[in-house]
C-alpha cells in the first residue's frame, strides 16, 4: 500500500466509522451484518469496505479494508464476501459509496412483494432522487445467494441509472449515491418509504401501493 | 441584511438547530426532509427558515434562511420551496414558530381519514390546545402538491384557528404555535393521538374515533 | 416553607429531573404531559410534584411544587390539578412516590379491556409486585374526567393494596412504589406487559391473556 | 475470595456493565428483568453473574456476584435464582458467557409457535451461528418455571450444540456463546429473525416460517 492509500484508507476510515456508528443506533446492523464502501479511486477501482464480523458500531481504523474492482482485498484483514457486490455495484452505477444494512422494513416488503417494490406519488421519493408524482418506482427484489457473481449478475440484469437500490430477499439492502452522505439520505428516505408501503398495504391488501 | 437582522438570524439559528437535532433523532426528519422557521419580524413578515437539502441533524448558522412573507430569500442559501407554505402559515395563522416534519403517523392517517383526522374525548387534546372532553377535532389533510401556491390555498380554505396543524397527504405535518416550544409540544401530542387513532382503529375498523 | 422544606424540595427536584428525562427519552412524556411525585413527609402529608406545563425533559429546580394532601401548593408555581390525585394515591396506598406518565400501550390497553386489564402466567408480573404464576392480576381502568375528585373516588374505589397501578382510560397511566426507583421498576414491567398483552390479543382475539 | 478471584470478578464487572448498559437502553432489561453472567474458570465452574433486584442501567462492582457450578454464592450479594440456570448453561454449552434478556419477541414467538420457533433461509442466521440457505433452525422453547432444576432439565432435554439460544415461554430469552461479545451478536441476530418471523407469519398465518 503506498502512503498515499494509507492516507485514503484512514480518511475513508473515519467516514464510514461516523456512518456505522449512526446505522448501528438505529438497529440496521444488528450483531455484525452489514457493510459500507467508499470509492476511493476509479481507474482503477480501489474501494475501502468494512471487513467481516465486526461489530459496526465499534468499528476501529483496522477494520477497514482496501480492495479492488474484484473485491480483492489489497491490504488489512479479511474483507467481507459483500465487497465483491460492493465493487460491482460501484463499477456498473458509477457510485461513489455503498452501503448495506440489515434494516427489518426493506427484507418485509421482499417478502410481500417479491418482484419488486412499487412506490409512487409519495413526497419521499424526492429524497431517493425521484419524483413526488407520477413516478413509478419500483426498488429491484433479487434472491439471496452466497455467490457473489450470482448476486452481481442479478442486480445488473434489474439495474436502472434511476434506481439507486437494491434488496436482497431474506437478507437486507443495498443503496448507493455519489458520496456517503447521498448514499444516507437515500437510504433513510427509502426505509421511511417502506414502512410506508408496508403499513398502508396492511390496510388495502387487495392493492399495491 | 442589517446587523440586527444577522443578529436575529443567530439567535434563531441556534433555536431550530436544537429542535431539528431533536427531531432528527425522533426519526421524523429522515434525509434532509423536513424544515423549520422562527417569526423574527411581523410586519414585514420575517421569517428564518431551514435552508433546502440539508441533514437536519447536521444544520449550522450557514443553513438558515431569512425569507420574507412571500418565502423569497433575503440572505442566505436558496431557503426550502416549502419556506412559502411556512410564510403562509405564520401570515394566516398568527404563528410564531412553524414545524414541518416526516414522522410517518401523519401520513398514515391522512391514507386512512383522507378527508381530516377525527379526534375527541382522549386526555392529549389539551397538549394540542384543545378540549379533553367533547370537543369534536378534525386535523385538515390536503392533497399534496409541489406548487406551493395550490398547497397554501387548500391550507387557507381548511384554516380553523382552534386546529393549528395541517396534514399533507402522502408527504408531511405542519404543526405551529407562538414559539418553537409550543410547536413542539403540540406536535408531540398531536403524534401521539395519530398513533392512538390508528392503533384503536385497527381494532374497531367499523367505527372511528 | 422551612429551611428543612427547600432542603428536602431541592433533593427531590434532583431525584424528580432524573426520572423525568428518562421518561420523556422513552417517548412517555410527550409534549408537557404526565408527572411525578415524591413525598417528603407523612403527617401531615407533603409532597414535591412536577409543575403544570412544562417540559419534563427540560425540568429545573424552579418546576417542583410542594404541595399539601389535598394537592394544595404550598410553594413555588402552579402544581398540575393531577397534584391532587398524586396525594390521595399517596395517601391510599401510602406510596412514597407516584409516576403518571402518558405511555401509548396503557391507553391502548384500557380501550380493550374497559373493565379492567387481565394479566397472569407472566414472568414480568414478579417486577410489579405479584406472582409469575396463578396470580390473577386485573390493573383497574377508570374513565377519564377533569375533576381529581371523581378520579380519585373512582381510584378508591376499585383500589387493591397489591395492584400498585390505575389506567385513566383514554388519558395514561399512574403506577407507585415506596421510592422513585421502585415506582420506575413496576411502571416498566407493567408497560412491557401491557404490550404483551395487546400483542398476543391481537393474534388470539378471542381469548383474553 | 482470593485476590485473583477479586480481579477477576473487577473485571468481569466492567465487561458486564458495558453489555447491561446496551441491553438496558434498547429496553431488554426494563425493570430489574435479566441477568448476564461470564465464566471465570472451568474447573471446577466459576462464574461472575449480575445481582438479583438491580437496574441493569445502573450496574456498579457491588452488583456482580461470583458462583460456582450450582449458581451458589461464593461472594457478594445474593445472586439472581437464574444464576443456577446460568451455571448449568455454562455447563452443559460450554458456554463462556450467558446473556438472559426479557425482550419481547422471543416472548410473543414462544406464544406463536409454543414447540419451538422455526426458522430458515435467512442471511442473518449466519450471525446465530448457522447457515443461510437449507438450515432448518429451531430455536428451543420450554414453559416458564421458578424450579431452575425444572428449567435446566427442560433446557437440557432439548439441547442441540448448534442452537445457541432457549427461549422460556412468557418469561424471556437465554443466548450464550464463547464470550460476552459472541453472545450479544447471536442474541441480536435471533431478536431481529424473531421479528421477522412474526411479522411475516402475521401475513401469511397458514404456513410457519
Amino acid at each position: 500500500m503506498t502512503r498515499s492509500d494509507e492516507t485514503n484508507v484512514a480518511f475513508a476510515c473515519r467516514a464510514l466509522l461516523k456512518e456505522s456508528i449512526r446505522y448501528a443506533e438505529m438497529g440496521w446492523m444488528r450483531g455484525t451484518s452489514g457493510n459500507l464502501s467508499l470509492v476511493l479511486a476509479r481507474d482503477p477501482l480501489r474501494l475501502a469496505v468494512t471487513a467481516s464480523g465486526v461489530d459496526k458500531g465499534e468499528l476501529t481504523a483496522a477494520d477497514v479494508v482496501l480492495v479492488d474492482g474484484a473485491g480483492t482485498a489489497l491490504s488489512g484483514p479479511a474483507p467481507s464476501a459483500e465487497a465483491e457486490l460492493h465493487a460491482r455495484i460501484a463499477a456498473v452505477a458509477g457510485a461513489g459509496a455503498v452501503v448495506h444494512v440489515h434494516a427489518l422494513a426493506p427484507v418485509l416488503a421482499a417478502e410481500r412483494w417479491p418482484g419488486g417494490v412499487p412506490l409512487t406519488d409519495v413526497e419521499m421519493l424526492k429524497g431517493f432522487g425521484r419524483a413526488a408524482h407520477g413516478d413509478k418506482v419500483v426498488v429491484p427484489v433479487i434472491p439471496n445467494d452466497q455467490d457473489m457473481r450470482v448476486l452481481g449478475d442479478a442486480f445488473e440484469t434489474g439495474f436502472r441509472a434511476d434506481t439507486p437500490a437494491l434488496i436482497v430477499s431474506r437478507h437486507g439492502i443495498y443503496v448507493w449515491g455519489t458520496d456517503l452522505r447521498q448514499a444516507r439520505h437515500r437510504l433513510e428516505c427509502l426505509e421511511w418509504l417502506l414502512r410506508f408501503a408496508l403499513a398502508t398495504s396492511a390496510e388495502h391488501p387487495e392493492r399495491g401501493m
